[in-house]
């Protein structure tokens, strides 16, 4: 293990003079034919963390994946198109050289919008579920296929994966305690990361497999710089579920509690599916 | 009453040659100090619906209220940035022209995914709560404020607006029957509108009245263009609530059913708030 995290490795840009930024995509988080999206999520909304005009914080992320992601080098172009006194816009955009010659290609496109976030009154309307204590909920095992799967520690208390693909499933909601391995320090890319790592709803609620991705995902973004720095390494409470599954797309909402139980993000998601 | 129906008036646009179009905002959807948000929501996938280049129908819209929007001309770029076999991405732009010879602003931004849709198995993990029928809720009296409250029908089932403003909130849940006034038939337009309705969940769960306004809106959009077509100018079922509330911002979520029971709609939005 080297002293720089895989997401790291796999987030970091090269800024060039012009605003732009290059990078390339490693093999820590790839998934059966192109990575696992939350890292590309993070790796998008840290275009906009590097970037020196960047105003405030994160309040929402909505990444759309557009095309294929490939290990090569990319250009991430992101811009505030719009800077007002307390809230930025931004447009993100991922590019890849075309092979032989052929013209760029857009994979992924997203827009940020960051705050200077002031105290106010506050209130959550979604308490964290009654669930058992992290340390005393089993890591999953997982049959090592991908390797982005080894890079989150799972700890599944509702909803996990079938164990048998028999058609018998009945409800799409999963609750877990997760975090990254090897252990990071929660921050905004790792908790976009992290919005992303259920499994499609479709096979928890069918009990049976069929091809699908995530067509664009939204992460709101409840805590600020410093709750997250209170984290640390800690585990946190993942939920989603579903809410129709029709002609080939399903919507998924999901939550994320830090382990003192204040709610870290909402997100949201559409995803295709087959059959 | 002319034949053209206020939305269809607002959402208007004109194609100019180079794919760009242009349109100037009207008074009906007015709401304190600029358009009623869903109204902007439309026209901005209005961009798209009508761009010769559209692949399939919408399946997500995110928009971000980035400035302010006024009521004279404006220019509406949408372009496909990625075209696959059975699904498109696109970027949308709102802007306006520069008072006195000032640069142009950009105010609303959005991106769109919209597909060609086939028959797959399909469920909901969201049924229609049990309510009153439509016919038996009283349409709410509003005290006639902003055109836009005008502009549709309510009845409210659980948690209408306070009556009084005495901090006595408890929830932010609202329950209601709504359909544009006067009525028109639903379309992914009018649908997208009707997803910014739900006045700000704060309002509801304090009691009390603040400044807010919607940052970024995203509308998931679980009905194909024919089921819409089946639901004529019925009423549709709404439902939203919030999340969190801190630091000047909460989120909200939201579902829309037709009378018998689809969801046709799964939305989300984080909103400013003061105080």
């Amino acid at each position: 293990m080297t002293s720089v995290h895989p997401l790291d490795d796999t987030i970091a840009l090269q800024w060039q003079p012009d605003g732009t930024a290059t990078g390339r995509y490693p093999a820590h988080y790839w998934n059966m034919i192109g990575p696992f999206g939350g890292s590309t999520a993070a790796l998008l909304l840290n275009g906009v963390m590097g970037h020196p005009e960047r105003l405030g914080e994160p309040i929402s992320l909505t990444v759309n994946y557009a095309g294929p992601v490939d290990q090569g080098p990319f250009e991430l172009r992101a811009r505030p198109v719009r800077t007002n006194r307390s809230t930025q816009h931004w447009i993100v955009e991922l590019w890849h050289p075309g092979a032989d010659g052929a013209a760029p290609a857009l994979s992924t496109t997203a827009t940020v919008v960051t705050a200077k976030r002031r105290p106010t009154w506050e209130a959550s309307d979604a308490p964290m579920p009654a669930v058992p204590d992290a340390d005393a909920v089993p890591r999953a095992w997982r049959p090592v296929q991908v390797p982005w799967l080894d890079r989150y520690e799972f700890r599944p208390i509702v909803g996990d994966i079938p164990a048998t693909w028999d058609g018998s499933g009945e409800h799409s909601l999963s609750q877990l305690w997760m975090r990254d391995d090897p252990p990071r320090p929660l921050d905004f890319c790792g908790l976009a990361a992290l919005c992303d790592v259920f499994f499609p709803r479709v096979w928890l609620r069918r009990a049976h497999r069929v091809p699908a991705g995530t067509v664009s995902m939204t992460v709101y973004f409840h805590a600020d710089g410093r709750l997250l720095r209170t984290c640390g390494t800690d585990c946190v409470l993942g939920e989603a579920r579903a809410q129709a599954y029709r002609h080939g797309f399903f919507d998924q909402s999901g939550l994320v509690w830090n382990r003192q139980g204040m709610l870290l993000a909402s997100t949201h998601q559409i995803v295709y599916f087959k059959e």
